[in-house]
């Protein structure tokens, strides 16, 4: 599993992280669950619940933008601090290509999931 | 830009690779177009057409999985295969951790992509 710098444990509606907010650490749920939403046109989209095992907060920090939406824990919820020095050992080790790739990747996903919140809006 | 091994080109309508099928190539869009669409329950459904300097194929690439969705060019199109040796030594290169966050990535992408598309059939 995921080299863990620390762990932090979030009660039931705690805030991780916020929509729009500067900040690139990544999460590994360690117990319980977290609440990715988005907000559009001032409504609360869900995009998804993560569980155990599942990373959060990697969007951010592969493509070097804000948080492209809020987290959220769902009951008591122990999430591990991904250890920054090595990821970041990691990702400056790779080309300009490899990163530009896998940047292209994750803005991909941060457009599909605002199709998808808009579509999810319209149906509601 | 990426480094190139080799430019292809393509005709209209010609299939650069289709959904399902396995190869792991990744290429870039050296002059043209290139339409991705997939199959769902038996009708194509268009996820979006790639433009000059984007790259496709690396979805297969990242996840190891098989195609996720088809590529067929838009009009005559000019494609470059990006240099193989170069990424696999960038990606053999990562940690096991490293390489598990951008294959969640990538696996999130093509199930974010397969919901768009249902959406999209369900409101035709």
């Amino acid at each position: 599993m995921f080299q863990v710098a620390s762990y932090e444990t979030y009660e039931d509606g705690q805030v991780i992280f916020t929509e729009g907010t500067y900040g690139d650490w990544i999460y590994i749920i360690d117990e319980g669950a977290v609440e990715i939403s988005k907000e559009i046109d001032g409504r609360k989209v869900v995009v998804g619940i993560l569980k155990e095992g599942e990373i959060l907060g990697e969007l951010a920090y592969i493509a070097k933008i804000p948080r492209t939406a809020s987290a959220v824990a769902v009951g008591r919820t122990v999430i591990g601090i991904i250890d920054r020095n090595f990821f970041d050992q990691e990702f400056n080790k790779l080309s300009g290509d490899f990163q530009k790739m896998i940047k292209m990747v994750a803005v991909r996903l941060k457009i599909a999931t605002e199709t998808i919140c808009q579509a999810k809006l319209k149906g509601s």
